[in-house]
């Protein structure tokens, strides 16, 4: 199982995934459409709390991204059941926690597309935007919502 | 009719919908997927202006997520005919008209999500991003845009 | 060739794609669904800097808002390879760079709606979110991203 495979070689364990507590859900399938809801930057388990160009660094933002397209994928593996069955990654929104003037939400963003890209080969390769916005639930520095398409029939 | 019967018992009218004068469109279907245009939050008919961490409480926020919801709702009625005709309320992306340190998009959007879950019961629960946004046109408070699947063949 | 036509008629001439450097693509094709990544708008190739409601005005952001249509289409017709195989442009994500105080997120938006109208007449008419976002990235002043339903079988 090449994907599997991929992502132990990068020294990546899925973590468990934790359902939201709120009246949403973490995926919901719409045809062969998987959209994962938003998922939050983390660090130690809990939000990772900051704001690129006050004090968070780009290089870390970059990790902090990297970071949650690995909760992404771990919500997929839930969803899917095995992440073999992904036939593409379709598109991913990437909102960074932005002072005014910080403009380098694209070299964040790039912390989870390259994961992505490393596990899933060309079905990792998605279409993407990457923007600043005003503040993230919690506080927390970066989030990231998905949709993939699967082939499972 | 059992949508039309919970959205009576929570005391909910459906107002009619006034169609965009701009050049765009209240809803779009693609394959089974009907696509919402944002729904800005209104009171008394006008935009409900307002900023959440500035002269807003996360209560009235949320006030205001609800009522969108209800809007969005009229609007799904208009799309599809029947509200029965919804197999699932596929995706949510909630905007928060946020002051930099408001970080309790999550709570407004509870708004939303726990009404389209009260009325759609397991059909109406969703994916979801919600964040914090600079400004939302008119200057009002939460803007929320959705995703619908349709069971209608 | 009717958009053709009317791309002509308009005195446009579609630019040539640059498809980016970073670990995305332009485009990526789920089913029937065309998604197009985050377009930023740019002026003599280069990012278009500027906020609205500090250094740049409404008038300007449409203007900026309608090129992104237009780099758009170009995308678009690399994706299809025919712009009359596109049965519906079905959803803009206009993001305005934007100062705390403004609120015309609306009309910038236009800009590129009103040209797809025109373009591709009742098929480019589509559901649509506007709303003000902290920063975009290279400081650009708009960036819109796209979902398209093609129809070529």
């Amino acid at each position: 199982m090449p994907v599997y495979e991929r992502i132990a070689s990068l020294g990546i364990t899925l973590p468990d995934v934790t359902p939201p507590v709120a009246a949403f859900l973490p995926f919901v399938r719409s045809g062969n459409q998987i959209f994962l809801s938003g998922h939050i930057a983390k660090k130690d388990g809990k939000p990772w709390v900051g704001q690129l160009g006050a004090n968070l660094t780009t290089e870390l933002g970059t990790k902090a991204a990297r970071g949650i397209a690995i909760d992404l994928m771990a919500t997929l593996n839930l969803a899917v059941g095995d992440l073999n069955k992904i036939r593409q990654i379709v598109k991913l929104m990437v909102l960074v926690n932005s002072a005014p003037t910080f403009t380098e939400q694209h070299l964040v963003a790039n912390g989870a597309s390259e994961l992505l890209a490393q596990v899933f080969g060309e079905d990792g390769m998605h279409a993407r935007s990457a923007f600043g916005v005003a503040q993230v639930p919690f506080g927390s520095c970066v989030e990231i919502d998905l949709i993939a398409e699967v082939n499972d029939r």
